[in-house]
């Protein structure tokens, strides 16, 4: 693999994934997401990757870059020209001429994507695409195959308009990098979907592109609440007990796959069910209970809390809370008495406000979104699927029942 | 006592009973009220029991009258005609010519009734009637009594024209219960009490009833709070520890007199003082203290809740409540903080609206009662005395201090 | 230390101090403030006491009077002139022709201070002020000192007018009391400084007054939430774990240093973090945590409470409640879910009105001070440095952000 360049788009933000910020910094058992990825390429003999960033998480890549020591990083920050095309063509002068693997943003795949990668590029194509087939109705691109072969691609069609029960996922192979760069710069525009017209430019000029067809687990974070299942991918990956420099009580009761990072304390009489990861420093007081959680690191998980299927950033404070199945963010803290409801009366499926649409999440438990930094006041109530932005601070005894934009303070009305 | 018949009226629903709905069918230690009057029955050796039912609660005795081998069973679907008298005339054709003890309805008491009653129905009297000496006023019918013969029937006297302070419960033993039948039909009407009139008619006559005087325990659930004292009764003669194919982590501790079912699982630091009953299938989660109450099956008891000298139904929910000195029927859940109050701020006797009128429950600590398949929302408060109708949803973060009738949404109040 | 006479002055009752009442008797480690300075005076050798008490507190002293055999006690109420002034002049016929230590109200300080002021008087000077020197503004009396000379006394300058950092305490040493009496009754009207300007009248008259400079632990009860500094102040003096004739569990974890009166029960997986204390007779229920804290006597700490850096009174009720940085009175009672919030969400130091004055109490986590007989309802969130008055209710669900007037019910508004 050391002669095809894997180019990494990891520049993008979306504003479907509010109010959480950079998808690929989102951690997973204490490393972020991309930090995944990489791994899995180094893993697989990939040593030339040129990653797509934008300012803000640039220096991040230095915390753990020096781990992949055979790796060549080149770092690219997107310029002008928005979406996928934009970032590709930023990378112009590192892809040009090489084969070109395009991967991102901040999906998960399992390393047999990779084999059967590495077996289709030996049949010498133009292109491969890769897919896996749906149940449902997915809001992405689809495409259309013959005899192996991609004939069609059609970007976000109508659910009553789907051509076939193939899924695209971003994890593109193209023979010839000039030829589609070339073909990139002639029809970038504004518009959302260019990368997807020049590859379908490509497909109609009668290039050979196959499609690679994915039957592994496809985790992606598209809407913030996909962390939950990617957080349970990872989780489910556990095998056994680790438990490092850690202080835990006598009474506290360990159960199943648990990773527990250095300096954590454990108080008494907690319970931990695993699959579940707590993360370097931090404190988890007196009779709480956890139950197949990610836990960041240096957080306190003060007295007498549940956190249930949850997925918990660094330097979070709760205390006498319930927080199930909710993903919060970092620096997040929770006054005594606060909950999230995570359940409908009516036993249906949550939905959630992306966009100005309501959508349907499919979930039939689904708690909170918090984002960076927000402040949750004492005996608040949260309703399910409700998101609250950064900085924001919902007040005591507030009910929450709408999402909560980035710096607002939501108080209790009183008469 | 194989020769005297014996009519159970349980047929009746009370508006007086609401939310809670028919009182023959609520459990207490895993069986249905009426089991344990016809358990009793079979035991002091009444095998001719004619049981007037309705068309709900029919169906349900086929769940446990296959324990009673040598009872003869006969049911009858009360007729058009209202009330105790009604029921009777129901079955007229099972009961006509025989000696006849009538019984109900959901009454509780002691086998030493009955032995007083064998004893006394050896002196061939007309009729007895069975009653107990009350040191307050009680709704209900009194007895006149002159050397232990009955000389007349008052039907709920006013509190400042109570004949006497004995009061009459249906334990109604009649020799001749065709005259019987042909007075019920004469005085037969819309009115409430025509079985009292029927039965003052032939005092009138000069029959000569004698009186039953009873000391035991006599139980009755008139008002559904007194499920409350009726359960206590229940608990009270639970003798010793019973724990059967149970799951119960090392770190629980099981005080008392208490009774576990089958397929219980009790998680760590759970206690549970007794008198306590867990009901089959029942899970009961980390750090729960259950102090002197019944518990239905298929229950989830869940991480830190606290429930008090309660009735708790089967196939109920609770996570992080507080549920005190409360009725709480089948198929409810309660969200994480909700609690029920249970103690005034004056330490008054709490009271509760029936049928539109405020009565003093005489109970000092008392929550709520809740029916059938309510829904309760999380960090909602319920005031003490207050019932939730069945179906029911109590909004997340509700004051809920009025009474909420069956299939109503309350929700909480925003400007 | 037997010829002087030792003036306590505990008559005064101080508005600022409000929703608490009399400071010297506010209980630390199950005796009253007052009772440490008699103890302290007594154990150095002073023998001739002469108290200020008015008509409420003045019984109290008999609890514990007799423990000091070698003590002359003489009681003393105050007459009609206010102030220290007229508690001086009150106590006239028991202190005129002595020489005299005065001392109060409601301080306390380490037995250094006597050392100093032992070895002080054998330098026969005609008085002694004691004072500290202090970092910030503090709203006092301020000496100015001439070596080892007080020159002058400045009663409660402005913060940016303050004379020296030498603020003076009310540890006042006057060889000639009769002197003093007949100046302190010269200038003496209803003015609230006329203490001060009969010290600072012999000031300028020349007489000999000199500085005792004290560094040890100067604490003082003038607001109420002073009561926190003063009750860590006797915690930390614990010294190794005491535990009488208690019950507790054996799940039960005590950590550091505690006492635990007699009587006390200790149920199951409770934590106790020292320095604490736990009065006579308390109830500590399943599950709480209880961190460096006293509570007083007769005391039920219920099921899943946490009390954590807390100052209780005696016969108080709690369960399933967070009390944090807080001062709760004498037969205080919280209903289940209650909590009172102790840190702003911008973590600022907290403020509070005290004769409608919004002051900051320069504390960054401070809970609620409420006072004697006051009851919190079910769910309720009492916000930082809130002060509830005496026999109080708050009413169950409510957010209270004001303070509450003695006697006065508050509330959930509905629409």
């Amino acid at each position: 693999m050391k002669d095809i360049c894997v180019l990494i788009l990891a520049a993008g933000y979306s504003s479907r994934f509010w109010p959480l910020k950079d998808k690929h910094f989102v951690n997973f058992l204490g490393k972020p997401l991309i930090y995944y990825s990489i791994s899995q390429l180094s893993r697989l003999g990939f040593t030339d990757l040129v990653i797509v960033v934008n300012k803000n998480n640039k220096s991040q890549f230095t915390n753990f870059k020096e781990e992949f020591l055979n790796t060549s990083f080149t770092f690219v920050e997107q310029g002008e020209i928005n979406g996928m095309a934009g970032a590709v063509i930023s990378a112009a002068k590192y892809i040009s001429g090489k084969r070109l693997l395009i991967i991102g943003p901040a999906d998960v795949y399992e390393d047999t994507l990779f084999d059967s990668f590495s077996k289709m590029i030996k049949t010498h194509p133009d292109g491969i695409l890769a897919g896996t087939t749906v149940d449902k109705y997915f809001p992405g691109g689809y495409l259309t195959v013959n005899n192996g072969r991609v004939i069609k691609i059609t970007e976000k069609p109508k659910p009553d308009a789907v051509p076939s029960n193939i899924v695209n996922f971003v994890f593109d192979y193209i023979e010839n990098t000039s030829l589609f760069l070339d073909t990139l710069a002639a029809t970038s525009s504004k518009k959302d979907n260019n990368y997807e017209e020049a590859i379908a430019y490509l497909l109609a000029r009668g290039m050979n592109f196959r499609y690679l067809p994915y039957k592994g687990y496809w985790g992606y974070l598209k809407y913030p609440w996909h962390v939950l299942s990617v957080s349970s991918f990872f989780l489910e990956k556990l095998n056994g007990k680790k438990v490092k420099k850690a202080e835990i009580a006598d009474t506290a009761v360990i159960d199943g796959n648990v990773v527990i990072e250095d300096n954590v304390k454990i108080m008494e009489n907690v319970k931990i069910n695993g699959p579940s990861y707590i993360g370097y420093g931090t404190v988890v007081g007196q009779n709480c209970l956890i139950r197949e959680s990610m836990i960041g690191s240096n957080c306190v998980v003060g007295y007498s809390t549940e956190i249930a299927r949850s997925h918990i950033g660094n330097n979070c404070w709760f205390h006498h809370n319930y927080v199930g199945d909710s993903v919060i963010a970092n620096n997040v803290s929770m006054g005594a008495g606060a909950v999230t409801a995570n359940f409908r009366f009516d036993e249906k499926s949550i939905s959630s406000v992306v966009k100005n649409k309501k959508i349907d999440t499919g979930k039939v438990k689904l708690g909170a979104i918090i984002a960076d930094s927000a402040r949750i006041g004492v005996n608040a109530s949260i309703m399910p699927g409700i998101k609250i932005g950064e900085k924001s601070i919902v007040g005591p005894a507030v009910l929450l029942d709408n999402d909560l934009p980035d710096g607002k303070f939501c108080m209790f009305d009183k008469k």
